[in-house]
């Protein structure tokens, strides 16, 4: 169940086939979910592209609403706007093993990475699982982090899954959700997208976008956590533009109630598949296409909209999980089904 | 009449005794409007404390949200961590000269500035109210600034008045509006206030606390305008705590529907009247006080709810204008009051 | 007599034909010197291009070091990437005059802003002339900008002239300076020219690129006034290119010594004549050129080279001015033909 | 043989006893050399103060001078404005390991971490050593991370050691320097200290404080690799005015002749301290100390001064080292000592 299935969405821009990220041609998600033993964690990849990343980059933004996270790969992003790497989303504590991977595999592709040529940026993000998986375990391997690279496909599991095994988001399970809206331009649709991974939220400021605020039980948490956006379109931007659109992201997450909270690293990344970047240029300079800022305003309304949903998603799909110390959250899709909590009224 | 003589708000923190930005002890404003010839501009200014501000500075923070914006000042504001002068809010084309203005007043109460010492930095923030108000004619004075400085007090006039005159805010009626909350620390209460110049957000974006979305009768304009947003506290803050307060106001704007607009210049200012700094200090170091990172989500909290509740104090305040060009928009208390919008429903 | 009359320059990138940021096609400079009654003030304007300025922006760029400083116009340059009015540089208390001026031109040019279309975003930025000229009496006024603009051409007046004429630099008297670097990229030459507004740098701080250090007779001024770099470039680069090209002024700045005093605004505007951004694009996208990044280290250098080259120009060309209070600054130029301060060794 | 063996440096701020970051109080630096097997690389810790970090963190600042760089945990000391584990320099594809090894030393230290508590953020910085070291060998471990923290003392190996034991600067043989100043406030003496790690600029492009230009042998590299500084000081200072104090550090690379090339990552990390932040606050306000604006000019003369003199002094330490690929690079040492580059001239 998604969240269109409780409740309708009027206004907004139209959805792409999936409501999915991976409709922006090329993109692709795996998982890897790691549970047992105390553990409820695991590893998710952003594959924005086919081929050799290394070799053929995406221009690429980021957006620190809240800069208590530990990504890597963030600074060199942001200076050079290019994006080189799968992007991979897990623990606070499976960044450093999962960024390993990343360089194994550039490698793998490109040989010459620190030899014949410079060296490449992984990009990992994260959020702490720490109420319901046991991080300290630093469970988390390089073999898991394959696992979710080569399990990317079309398709977008949501909820309790991979990275979002063991989150939670306003008191709620949390964990992997994903939306996307169509951006008509002239000469065509563009897609764009976005991939939560949602962690944050205090218990009991959750806002629906029918105006109902579901409270799971009185709870009373600090807003803590995180949450990881990822944007993926195929807007011809440059990364100036994306920076902007990535911003929107956090419009989304103040609608649902959030306030970037002190202890929440709410961090946003986007990239285009549009203008491809080479790593070894044919010439000096080149060509490529840009949106005018004076239709921008179409990609901040579905950066916005398409994170608000994403959430909603992961917390809609989220399944029961049992934490390490006996720790449970309530389902929104739970509250969403009880009678007692009414139904959506009809939009004004 | 204010918001909550419409909408209840259960849930969000206690307010100060006004609900107003000059609870924040020391704080005044005051308004100098400017009506007649195709004129509905003019001036507040925000006294963020008595006496000589050039002799003893407040620390202050900005946060660009959105920098489609003409304003003074803010560079030296992020840079420093400090304001000198009042601040005063105009439109677009009045920048420059509410600046001298500024500059005259602060050497006729310094008069070494630019002489024996350094210069002196005014600040003042814009929007445009040009579809209201002939914004061509260039009319705002250096003494409408010194009338707006001159009427400041502690009673804050809401709606279409000073700088607020001729704005508009999703497809209605805008202007200044203001609110205020109250955070409790150990050793006492102290406030933050939000004071807006709401002149953004398109038409039929706007969501209610209630989740009703009052549509100004079914225009479809662009989000462009512009919001200045100036916080006030007295918390015991420095000026990286208080630039994240200031990002927080950005929650509070997205709550109402907006997604910061490519030609919207969303700008926030924040200042504490805690910590004064000496021009000229009597040892080269001095002690100051600092609220701890763990409590402040408190402040987070407010300055997002305080933003929110001052636009729409400014919508519901707002009383109708004749524009320039015969333009008029509709008013949110008029949405209010009929029937036929619906009553807040009891919030869940 | 300029800098390359006294000191050669090894190793250093070409010039351009008239080493002046002028020598970037469609650069223009002009200035209004305003003495007598205690003045020793002006403006100095650059036209970045041919004719109407705001219909046909320019990529432009911001790159603040120390922002104790109160240039208007920044912050939008900074989000929107676009330079729409010719650059004005004034006195700290003329910006705002400078301001209108360039609005009231925009507007003559363009009778829609503000009205049918979006408002104009003036830039002007200054820098601290009260040691030599009553800054007080705020005398510059919008004729004085006026004339300079309408003085504009290719030929730059170096040193004392323009905002230039009351400006200090390392304890000598400073002011205007220009100087360019040509870089060759396939496909043909392009041009990097920097202008500056010289007025900072502690006295018995200045290095020469000779590695002499002229000490204007022993004095100890702090580290303050401020520095304007202006860089013109018409080579294809975007935003975040142009940003990072900024940032190595700075780098230009620090080999003559300097290190950013608290006091001294330092800021570094750039814009590219390539790539034209229409106000009222005909679609909704378009293509634009771009440099490859790895090509960009030249510009890097030039920006680097072409800055510290102007400034010490402007100190190789800056003639005697006697302050408003009798204050009078040593000239570089002396200095330099002084045999008792030795020649310029052979480069090593 | 430090760079003072060879050149006086007359004019500067004095010296702490040891010219070293460790004249800071309670500053410990030790290293872990790993060479043999193609492999010249290693591990350098920096350890701010004694005790547990977490529990009584430091007030720290970023400088990202050019974000071509993979360091880890940058971003949160950017929002929090503090650092809570020791700083650990290494190989650009060691970050990750060295990463871990923070975490299991601070959840060591600190059990609930992770469980009852927050994470933790680990911060490490990187050069790319891949000319001499075969960085694809992923060689850097764990205990290698440990072995240099356990290492720390106040004495402070310079040169090819530690994590700059493969590093190459401005053609010569570079690695780890340091060096630092003293500043005389009211009430006492102060200190501030830079560790480098010299990776950086290109061949040909070096400047000595004395003017000469040391050539490596007509090498034409480009500017590549990276630095890293570290500066440590007990100045009373908070995360604004300690990020400004960074910003000067890259006023030190560009008198060496550094142009913050594209290539290359240039991260300053700044800590105090003073001003300890107790990660469980006894209550919700404090005092801090906080040195004058108005003096911190001192400041940034002594971070301008101690960078410039820490990278020579690891280009004056480094010995030779022989690379993976038999690569090599000769030594400013030998340069300075060769009677054919001269001597320091006097300085003027």
């Amino acid at each position: 169940m998604r969240l269109r299935d409780h409740i309708a969405l009027p206004g907004h821009l139209p959805t792409g086939p999936r409501n999915s990220v991976t409709d922006v041609p090329g993109v692709q998600v795996g998982h890897a979910t790691i549970q047992g033993g105390g553990l409820n964690t695991g590893v998710t990849a952003i594959l924005p592209a086919p081929g050799n990343l290394f070799e053929h980059k995406l221009t690429a933004a980021v957006e620190v609403i809240n800069g208590f996270g530990k990504s890597a790969g963030l600074v060199q992003v942001a200076e050079l706007g290019s994006l080189e790497t799968p992007i991979l989303l897990t623990n606070t504590f499976g960044v450093g093993t999962c960024a390993n991977a990343l360089i194994r595999r550039a490698i793998a592709e490109s040989p010459d990475i620190g030899r014949g040529t410079s060296t490449v940026n992984p990009v990992v993000c994260e959020c702490n699982d720490g109420t319901l998986s046991d991080i300290q375990a630093m469970a988390v391997t390089e073999d898991d982090a394959r696992r979710a690279l080569a399990a990317a496909g079309p398709q977008v599991a949501e909820g309790s899954v991979g990275a979002g095994t063991g989150m939670v988001a306003f008191g709620f399970k949390g964990g992997i959700g994903t939306a996307s809206r169509r951006i008509d331009l002239d000469g065509g649709a563009h897609l764009l997208g976005a991939l939560v991974l949602a962690n944050f939220g205090r218990a009991g400021d959750l806002i629906l976008p029918d105006g109902r605020r579901p409270d799971p039980a009185g709870r009373a948490e600090a807003e803590k956590g995180s949450v990881i956006v990822v944007l993926a379109t195929d807007l011809p931007v440059d990364q100036r533009q994306l920076a902007r659109i990535c911003r929107r992201a956090g419009a989304g997450l103040a609608r649902l109630g959030a306030f970037y909270g002190n202890g929440s690293g709410d961090i946003v990344l986007g990239f285009t598949t549009h203008n491809r970047i080479p790593h070894r240029p044919a010439a000096d300079m080149g060509q490529v296409d840009r949106m005018a800022d004076t239709r921008i305003d179409l990609a901040f309304r579905a950066a916005c909209e398409a994170t608000e949903e994403a959430v909603l998603n992961a917390l809609c799909a989220a399944t029961a999980v049992t934490g390490w110390n006996g720790a449970v959250r309530p389902l929104l899709s739970d509250w969403l089904n009880s009678p007692k909590n009414g139904r959506s009224p009809p939009h004004q």
